[in-house]
């Protein structure tokens, strides 16, 4: 029986070219998927059919939007996950969304081995193939570009000579990957790291430099999922989709990083995440009103974690599990509503509420109805500082002060 | 012999009233300490002489501008410490270089006891006392707030009484904090944190709705540290003015969150820090090219415990030290250019350059010239996917998949 | 109506007098209530007795041994809690149990107030506190030996003129504490930390020097806990017993550390813990053939937190319950059996097997069979050491190597 | 020129075999390094001799005795690095002064390239060659055994037919990798890990069963470094020979566990450290009275780091100097004495005293001269429970109770 391989696909001239390339190169029937992120761009059936106009014996497409953000995008947005303190993970979280839809296609067709894009020097090979070994450990992986010496202008000498039906352009001038939580730019004149990105490398976010009128928005959050936006319910879906709108008219949610990948290279990042980056925002100061302070600042370091992990394609791995146990067990009360006011670049909390929330006006005031005792405060200061003192008292003798 | 006393004399109402409120308590002489940390305002020598005038018997003051930028923002800055994510611990900053002329002060006028005028249910007794018992164990502590019932009204009224040469109002907005690295406000309508902060909360930076044209500038590091600006040589205080100049022209580093108390409670702040947000954006992209991942990744975590521990008041502790002694060993590289547009609320890193970074353009680039070693992947991603691999197929294999 | 109190209720002479001191101090009628973790002593009816003879209004009593084998030191097996690399945490965890009981008892008698023996040095005042401030917020609480000025001599005189029926001696060497996890002995001659602890010192296990013969054991685990002894079904408090009988023959789990409290002191104790110390060890193998490589390493790091936490009294905190959560994920696969030898002082594991575990033989082994593909290693190794190979690289060129 | 490349050499049949078949394979010249480390066995004149005789153009031959316990094992002491709560890191230590003498060696000889007689499944091809790549990046390397495809067999067979001054035995029971930090023991029997290991398995110690006379130490450090045992001088390196031999007398330091590779496999390992493990727990004792408790704790999860790091073959990185100047900073006050009693498989430390450590009898007594203020508890009690009363607050609010 002839080899099946599931090819990850884009509907782009990569992956299209790959389509025969994988056949004449392994004898294989190559069966394409193709998965909705909210990338945008072409309906699903264009790009299913256009799998099999270059040859692909079967076409999988799944709309995963609504999967993506609820079960990527929001465990993101409940660890607060910026890597380097600024990138919302945008392609390290939909790789796995798109793996789960790879190995179900692989089952449903019988498929051996799966094919990806990637290059041989970016983390989004390790995420697919870490991605497929942690799902589907008898699957074998393979990369046209990194394998079989798919370049990009074979790619297009392929395409032009098998009259693919995708349109060839010698020169791309960036390298883009996308979806519904944010988009990623990069190579080109950006890898020279003195130059600042021109106007031509935005697509998700208006520039901030003239914003419209302020736009103030009320976000309210269920156990740290946005639930609600100015009083209207919606879907963790509906909800980045409504921020990336409006963020992105500000300019908000522009990261430009030099970041470190897995693979050990540094390499100048370009994103856009406006909702990503308002959402985060909000649910920050909405954990600061709810969270128990020594949670919270736990919690801080095992986001951290969770972060790095998932930047390195360890997303179903066991540790990542346990951190996301962690992480939903302090959710429980980040419940309430985040007032925000977007404008010119800048997401700005200028109010929160919540029946749940720590924040205890009588023990924060300072005016009548304090409820707080500051006579426990002599108390509490001379046992808090005792350790301390002694090794200064300590210090102060073998130094002869 | 009288006992003496030192106070930390700011010259304001409360602490002027202090001096002789102590006195009258106690028996004890009063001797007055003025710190000068960049707070602006009135003249060191129109202190002196107010806390003479109103009865101390000393009165020490210090010019710790450069002192304070050099040996405690610097420090900060190279940890990029951001509590909450946020806030650049404007005060807790300050308190331990005031604790150190305090103990100063009371060893050249043989004090045995300092006094503050802190309340007994902020963050700064706490530091002020545990700043204390590390460098100088045998002073003790006093708050005539806190422990001698030196309420507003009572100051007030003694204050008329004893005809002090201090302005008395009833009525103050807000309770604030000033210093070169930031102002803090807090209280008043503030306590409700649905309210959003008004207009004339703000000093140190102008509305960023209306901003001037953008200010792009150029910052040099050596070893973590700015020492350069556009060009001209600063110091660190003078990096600090003349970036809180500029980015506060852009109403840049306005903070609003609600922030975890050391004594438990949870309090809504309003901060201003034009120049150490920009500071700390700058600085943390000036790593993010200069830093090994697995070191830079680690440091992030060591920062978050050591601004905790700032924040605790534990400025002095051993672990404090031992943190210093890693982030100082992380900073040997980190030098080279940001160059920054300051824009409406965002300081935003436009290119970096170092002689010692170790962005590679010749690995990372996807053009001619890559020099990076794709073949290597496969075996990598092999050997980096097998520990979760195993875990992947027991899992399946105990699930009957 | 008057006043109720809880007291905590050992049974020995300091609560028993407490029963009526307080009483005389406050005007309050006590409720006792004693809870048996596992210390042996008395008959649960005769301390009731006796609580009910020394003016008790009510006395409460409750059997939680397995209650706090199961929810108490399960949790600590499954964290491998060892304090100071050493405590298994002994009274830290008996705490928490009794706070329960007193809470409920407090529900039942109507009580405003509880109250407990400790002393105002240790760290169990603060547990029992913390605990109640975390179970029953509206509780209040009251310490007779720190707050009320029962001194040991007011004590005995206190029994003698009331003739209590409890025996009273001038001289009691050390202070104890026990459950069935195991022993604390402090005070006396041990202050002096230069002093070797004496015979005398031991009770739950024999002298190391002089073991009988070695004692093969075979313990089970599912999912973290002891589930059968060679072969024979367990429980929880079962297993503990067992090897705590075994492993106390041996002299295993004998203790001698200098710790630090929370309240800021250094203090020398000395436990003993056969079952807790043999079961860990246990556990800790299982767990070397179960887990994921990644997931064990984290998990040291917060079972090391969870450890503090617990030891300082945060049982009941929001964090302690998202470790749980994180630790409980961890557990889904350690199951399996471990082969132990017990012998003068060690307990040591000779053997280790599970259906689940992730050794794998073939991948390990160097005998024919091996299916590890060591051609993936080169490519493994130059990616892994990239990111170092290249600060190294710098470091040469700045150094001029 | 002719290539040279320098290659790693014990004098066993492997390394002297891969002499010739390097050379026969690459046409290069092999220069022959040999570094002493403790591992006992033959005089360094002997192997220099044997290299030369079989093949290598130059013998290059260290006594680094000194350095390695200076330079790698006290640092491995003072951070009390025990990789799975039990390893102390023998061969993982070793490598890194063994690279160090490799490339001093390319230098001197103008070798291009490295050798080692690793295989592709172990820890120790990563640390030489992350070594090296950290220390001389333009060093090359190659493996024999896993890149050449030298089998035993073939060793075996290529010493006999060239006559290799070296004897040949089929039959190896065990692989085995010693230095003066201990010995490690793989393969074999082993490898079913359900087999307790045999008597013959271990060289280093004595069985623990059939003990001598128990054998009290006392062992001085200063600054964390043993510097005198029983009054007498010692440097590190004849600290560790003698606890080797006093402590291996006893049967301590047996260690049979699990471990998990780096490379993602999991193996068994047998070990003995008898040295390394009683020095290990003497030293744990002169920072538990020496250390201030933050600096302590945190300590602990810096030295889990610097030892997963080492393991992992970091020595030279980046992360791992930082570390190091942590760990360095917190050793200033480990300075005293600890007595130890060494019996049956066991280091017991029975007393410890220190003129700079933080234990205060004053403090920590319960007898009269106590110096601890135990009225300052209720306050110190009451703040700190605060923010975990409030959580638990709101949980009985919201669950109704």
């Amino acid at each position: 029986m002839t080899e099946r391989i599931v090819l990850a696909y884009s509907g782009g001239l990569d992956t299209s070219v790959a389509i025969g390339w994988i056949a004449d190169a392994t004898g294989a029937e190559v069966i394409a998927v193709a998965v909705d992120v909210g990338q945008g761009g072409e309906d699903l059936d264009v790009i299913r059919q256009r799998a099999l106009d270059c040859g692909a014996v079967e076409a999988y497409v799944a709309d995963a939007r609504d999967e993506f953000a609820n079960e990527y995008c929001m465990p993101a947005l409940k660890a607060n996950a910026l890597y380097h303190d600024k990138y919302p993970l945008v392609s390290a979280l939909s790789r796995p969304v798109i793996v789960k839809h790879i190995v179900k296609a692989a089952r449903e067709f019988g498929a051996t081995t799966m094919a990806h894009g990637c290059t041989g020097k970016g983390n989004d090979q390790v995420r697919f193939e870490v991605g497929i070994a942690s799902l589907a450990p008898e699957l074998k992986c393979i990369a046209p570009v990194r394998d079989l010496a798919l370049t990009r202008d074979k790619a297009i000498d392929y395409a032009e000579r098998n009259n693919l039906p995708i349109v060839t352009t010698k020169k791309n001038p960036f390298s883009i990957d996308q979806n519904v939580w944010g988009r990623a730019v990069e190579t080109g004149f950006l890898e020279d790291i003195w130059n600042a990105p021109t106007k031509d490398v935005y697509d998700y976010t208006d520039d901030p430099s003239f914003p419209p009128v302020p736009d103030e928005v009320i976000i309210r959050f269920e156990r740290g999922i946005p639930v609600a936006i100015d009083g209207q319910s919606v879907t963790p879906l509906q909800a980045i989709v409504e921020m990336n709108r409006r963020a992105g008219a500000h300019g908000i949610g522009r990261i430009d990083i030099v970041e470190d990948r897995l693979v050990g290279i540094k390499s100048r990042e370009i994103y856009e995440a406006p909702g990503a980056i308002a959402l985060i925002e909000a649910h920050r100061e909405m954990e600061n009103v709810t969270l128990e302070r020594e949670q919270a600042r736990y919690k801080r370091v095992i986001g951290e974690k969770w972060t790095e992990l998932v930047y390195d394609g360890m997303w179903s791995s066991p540790l990542k599990k346990s951190l996301d146990a962690f992480i939903e067990s302090t959710q429980e009360y980040v419940t309430g509503e985040i007032r925000m006011v977007l404008h010119g670049g800048t997401a700005v909390v200028t109010g929160r509420r919540s029946d749940v929330g720590l924040y205890d006006f009588n023990l924060a005031t300072y005016d009548e109805g304090d409820t707080f005792d500051q006579s426990a405060a002599r108390g509490y200061i001379e046992i808090y500082g005792l350790a301390a003192k002694q090794a200064a008292a300590r210090e102060a003798r073998v130094l002869g002060l």
